[in-house]
């Protein structure tokens, strides 16, 4: 392997010249730049970024975490992020946490002993303290979307409760009697605040009760799962909210195998606008959260946090919107 | 921050005693020992590991690099990694590099700066340079999947071309007159290999040239405008074998579209064996790869090679599986 003295001793300067030419600090004349850069290019010399990295302490790499990839939500998501990330040069190391506490951490104190520029973090186990040692370590950090709100931190959100109103709105205004709701865990903000939403619309009227809400985990399979749980308890439902598409597929399956035509004696609404609603038979009403530029945004905001460190955090919370597709239209 | 120096001073020891305890090496009583641990437990002292990683070269963390994770096949494999990795207390950080050369080389490039332990690659645009690189740098890498395997590595992949000769030859059985092809992309070896495979068993029919292929690229939109035109193209078609289940996704979409009953008009039979497929309607018929062995005996391959950098690499090749569904039961 070509090192730092190999490069020296080619240019005929000193380490410390080749040093200061590579980190472009200090002095060094044009002709000796000129030369120590044509060695380098000569011999094939790469610096070495673990050394470099302890002086700069940075490595040109944000860590994004998200809760599972298993749901094309946080791909697409991942997309808004990487593509701003590698417009400024940027990698991005996708760390996959499982809302698992022991994981998320793991990675915390893996990336922060390795001088990673910045950390985007979608996680339900994310704590203030987790926060602040990162401010502690110099690493700027932007929430995602399910964290809390109160921290004094940088982090992007949508409007979960309005966009769960107006999916249950919408399934009141198109005629369905009995609605049902398909939630998300039960220790994850999104889902609560978009049980909120449904329970705004539904609370005032007589047949509701908790029995209308069936537990998911936001998966294809307990979306199927639930649906069937809500067919045994109501054969009258003739509407459901899933708190997220993928859900919203799995009971489309249900319906399908019940014997339910949607969207005729059961209309659906989903939640989220990943792709795959489109494709399903038939497509599925949504709440589009606009995932791409949350990404996007997220990334911004990293940047300028890394830019000017001690400027302060904001906190956004995007716009949701309800598109109509076949599922819901009577 | 807590330094080596406040651990020494604290202690009573020196420096170079506190480093010896933290890296095991070199000789130290055992009430040093215990002193020195008590005192970095009690100061919350933590070794620096970029500084560690210089002599050790070890960072306990571990790249997987996936050409896209809008593909739920990925996730699926990451998770077998991920899982085994895991149990040995290794970190993943996921790279996708979207099957472009310049972000798979951003990534081999500033993994290899910063010492990551070992990498596994799923990508196109690997070339043996890249893994004999890879090689001199002391870092060991398994090939997934998608590789040439002419290269003198380790790599994990499965039967493509003979999953397609039963999709196909299950599609001729129940009785398929015309059968199409959705294939992958040109440049992909595994498309490549699947197409062989449908070739294989067509290529004698009279009716059987080109235009009964139609190219697509692994999404479920290419599945669904592929679709459409073989439908145009010719009418009769009664079966198709889609190179993946995300293709055969937006395949049954094109076809409740233009009309046509699955599975008594077209059977359709798809690859890889991705969870969603189980949830359409009907659900997909498919070549079931072993994807979350695939990832785990990749990991248990790297883990293999870090133990034991000497040692010869291997070739694997799984068998894949025809899983029958409702879309090709006549």
């Amino acid at each position: 392997m070509v090192t730092i003295r190999d490069v020296a001793t080619k240019a005929g300067v000193s380490v410390a010249t080749v040093s200061r030419v590579i980190n472009n600090k200090g002095q060094a004349t044009p002709e000796t730049v000129t030369k120590v850069l044509e060695v380098i290019k000569e011999l094939g010399y790469k610096p070495n970024v673990v050394a470099r990295s302890l002086t700069s302490r940075k490595s040109n790499t944000i860590a994004l975490f998200v809760p599972t990839i298993s749901n094309p939500f946080f791909p697409e998501l991942a997309r808004g992020v990487e593509d701003v990330a590698h417009s400024y040069g940027f990698n991005i190391f996708l760390c996959n946490t499982d809302d698992e506490r022991t994981k998320m951490k793991n990675y915390l104190d893996s990336l922060r002993d390795r001088y990673v520029d910045g950390i985007i973090i979608n996680s339900l186990n994310l704590t203030n303290k987790d926060l602040e040692q990162l401010h502690s370590h110099g690493i700027p950090a932007v929430t995602l979307d399910r964290t809390f709100s109160t921290h004094k931190f940088s982090s992007i959100t949508v409007k979960h409760r309005l966009g769960a109103q107006l999916a249950t709105k919408h399934l009141i205004d198109i005629g369905c009697k009995r609605i049902g709701l398909i939630r998300g865990p039960e220790d994850d903000s999104t889902a609560v605040q978009r049980m909120w939403g449904y329970r705004d619309c539904v609370k005032e009227y007589d047949w509701f009760d908790q029995t209308w809400m069936a537990l998911g985990d936001f998966s294809v399979k307990s979306g199927y799962l639930c649906m069937k749980e809500l067919f045994q308890r109501h054969p009258d439902i003739d509407g459901v909210f899933a708190s997220n598409d993928l859900m919203a597929i799995g009971l489309l399956k249900a319906a399908y195998e019940w014997g339910r035509k949607v969207p005729d004696e059961l209309s659906i609404v989903g939640f989220d606008g990943i792709d795959m609603s489109q494709y399903t038979i038939p497509p599925i009403s949504t709440i589009r959260q606009p995932i791409y530029e949350m990404g996007r945004m997220a990334m911004e905001e990293l940047m300028r946090l890394m830019r000017e460190p001690s400027s302060n955090f904001i906190k956004k919370e995007l716009d949701v919107e309800l598109i109509l597709r076949e599922s819901s239209m009577r």
